[in-house]
């Protein structure tokens, strides 16, 4: 038997994620995604004309991941429609709204609704697996903005959190020559089991100089004046960070030193396995729903 | 300046931490290791007659891992004498004492006797690093204990803690092919981001069948009646789990499955890299005393 | 002692080469590299006025990698002067000249006049090491190219030749599924031992329609009309072959099949890498000399 | 329609092969295996009474690895008949024989009698196949016999032919670090590319002293007196090279160092998958004779 399910806005991953549920045998409503040509072609793939609709003929709702760009409409890139928060909030009801990114504050409104939330961006396993396409976007800017080969390159990676681990997977992978900062024992430990060199914090200012690219995944100033100070010129920086990122940015241009502040990597490198681990997520949280 | 330490008893990675200490500028005094030859040519090893002399030449005291076997006496291997965990805390006075494997009502006894006492078992970075002899130790039973290569082999480790990660690290890297089993999403996503195959719990008895080599993590009761039914005759099954281990080992035997239960890999695959973990740990519990 | 050694035009390489010998102690004589700013503050390079000065002052000439692209020209990017094969023949004497990719025609001219050549481009080391950053490129362009992750595609490639076995090293290590294509049963198995999928070229039809990217390294007609009708539609095909390259081009576009030639990769991808080789080549060959 | 294949003689590779051949429906006729107990299970095995017998059921016989240990009999550790190389001749009549290690001059004595003859060990792709085999044994040894573990340890393989290849990948990828002795440019290119650290025998001496481990699979005496003067006291040398071998083991006895000659691994470690990988190659013969 068919399942419904709802999906209101989003960008490429929303897209391909519709598609897959379509084809994973769903009925899915849509609204505010006019521009998605490949979605008019699927029989199961039904636009409707208003939020209410959306709301009747499913439980679930997805919605944009991020959800808002600027606290007031939702993200929409695929269609012309303006759409409020406030619109979204009063024609749903009863419903479970599943997007990416939701405030606190937006939650509380949702709540206050009767409307169930769930923030995918708060899923450990889709930040994990988010991580792979976050490291494989570096990889291509780490080729594409240096005159050197990464095989045999020295790289530093600042953190070693969720995508810390993946990136120096990769990197050794691909023949770089692997640091990883971190500050905790245990994760020094981590970093030395998986064969990589360790650096404690407190010994950054004295190595720093030995990378011909960083990393940085920790998302507060890292990266400052005397660090900076302290790196070969030609050194490139990637900051993986989520505002406000971890480097000086200001300072190094003053420098000339190169710095790409490479945000939202997974939409934009790989928009179909994205779309796969939303897909493989959702199902997680319809599961536990029951 | 040279810096006093104290030794007690203790196992060949004992033996091997105590050249580590003296090379590294400790002036070591021990007691319950008088058959350990190749301390006695070390200029600043210093054997001394009483646990009241260890414990007045230097604060910190280290102690065996395991502290103890019988929960009675401490464990001698390299000394003919018999010393009660009594006849240590009656001695100990305002010492750190430093050991492995130390039972809540041991550390009580300490700590009513005005000692401190840090179990280095419980040191995460020690039980990473830890990890990394176990997984060789796991290897090298396996290509003993088979008739085909690891190359190539399909290998299960179930359970994706510690030594799970490292095992499956390891084993590709050496040509097997690595299923991993865990019962948690986060775990499943980490699973798939290194590169291994998930296998969700619940699936496992539909996939058991498929593996040349088990390897167990999980210390309790996985490899049950009905999934050793299910398994390959000549699957090999290695058990890492500590007491009370996770296989059914007498059916196993009836069913004529070889079962391995190996343990204690560390101290037996690599007591010297076992030392130097071992020092690392003891540098960073005094870094944290000051 | 310092040691003289002259070169003649090259792009970015031999730029990144004249700075390397330099900082190595070589005197560098330059002829036709105006446009190299870079070179103009090192002390001991030193540009000169004819291609007669660069042959007296050192016994060795460098020349373009390649040397022609026009078979009469050489190859001068940072400069305006046009340089005939012709005036370059006729002004050395007695020189040993190193320079890629010479026409045989070219080499009889060079011999004729009594000077000794060697192509950059016939010695296998730097054949070897031109590789990595091959790879790296393709690389690049699978990760810009595919709405996928590389890590989980699936990716075949075409020969298991030197850029065949570091690509599929590297792609593996990013997370690639990797099977290789090859006819003989000797280098079948030497894909097997690196734990590759192997597939025979007669099995080659049967199994193409797998892939989410094809690299192909064989010089001739391999992906054709008839094995284009098979692959995927939104299969990825990078051709790393020189010409005339392995893909019928028109009729996979007539088909919105999308095919990237990469052709040259080593200069585009790591200029400074590149240069680091031919330097390393070149020390071999005049190791050689003696 | 089943097929026909003669086996005489041979060890527990042979026996599996001849399990394979039996569930790849060929009727396996066999002799001088009496000791092989799983063998008479087998319904399509079919033990015969002479060779004659076999030369008359099958064209192609399949003989032992090594044919013979003594230059006189074939080996057949699974019975207890002695069969002379004469004897094996004289009872052969056009048939195809295939077996392995054949000196030249018996070789000579089969042709002689009309019967063509592989070597099987002079087959490229066994060759490549085996050194999986011969890799994982070397690396059980070295967990085994040494105190510290493989990760982290540096270890150094002399000869970058088949064997070091492979186990610079399996090495490498269990953690330890790699470097590789070759003498030609292009091999050390090819080190370097896959991303170990190259060494020249010309500066072997001086580098000789750094590893933990030495493996070696030069066939001649690399390992003299001179560089065991010059290796650390508790080095490791794995010696994989097949008689005379390439260390002066009398001189390392003398000095206190360990050597482990290691021979014949493939069928000491995993006996299944050498089967394996001789009925793939038989199979690649007698493709080739149609």
């Amino acid at each position: 038997m068919k399942k419904n399910i709802s999906v209101i806005g989003g960008d490429l991953r929303i897209v391909k994620l519709i598609e897959l549920l379509a084809k994973d045998n769903y009925n899915v409503f849509i609204y505010a995604l006019e521009g998605a040509e490949s979605l008019t072609k699927l029989n199961n793939v039904i636009a409707v004309n208003s939020i209410k609709e959306l709301a009747n003929n499913s439980k679930v709702v997805i919605g944009p991941i991020p959800l808002s760009s600027n606290k007031k409409d939702i993200n929409t890139p695929f269609s012309d429609k303006i759409i409020s928060l406030n619109n979204l909030y009063n024609n749903l009801d009863n419903n479970l709204f599943i997007a990416g990114s939701i405030s606190n504050q937006i939650i509380e409104q949702f709540n206050n609704r009767n409307i169930q939330v769930v923030d995918l961006l708060n899923r450990e396993e889709l930040a994990v697996l988010n991580t792979i396409s976050t490291a494989e976007g570096a990889i291509q800017i780490a080729i594409e903005q240096t005159y050197k080969t990464l095989h045999n390159s020295n790289v530093l990676i600042l953190g070693f959190g969720r995508i810390g681990k993946i990136l120096a997977k990769m990197l050794t992978g691909i023949g770089a020559k692997v640091s990883c900062e971190a500050r905790k024992d245990a994760d020094l430990a981590w970093i030395k089991a998986y064969g990589y060199t360790a650096i404690h914090i407190n010994d950054l200012n004295k190595e720093i100089n030995k990378f011909d690219i960083i990393m940085n995944t920790i998302p507060s100033m890292i990266l400052n004046k005397e660090r900076l100070d302290l790196i070969e010129k030609d050194c490139l920086i990637i900051d993986l960070a989520s505002a406000p990122g971890g480097v000086d940015r200001e300072y190094a241009k003053e420098k000339g030193i190169k710095v790409i502040w490479a945000l939202s990597l997974p939409g934009k490198v790989a928009p179909i396995t994205s779309a796969e681990f939303i897909q493989e997520t959702i199902y997680n949280v319809l599961k536990e729903q029951k």
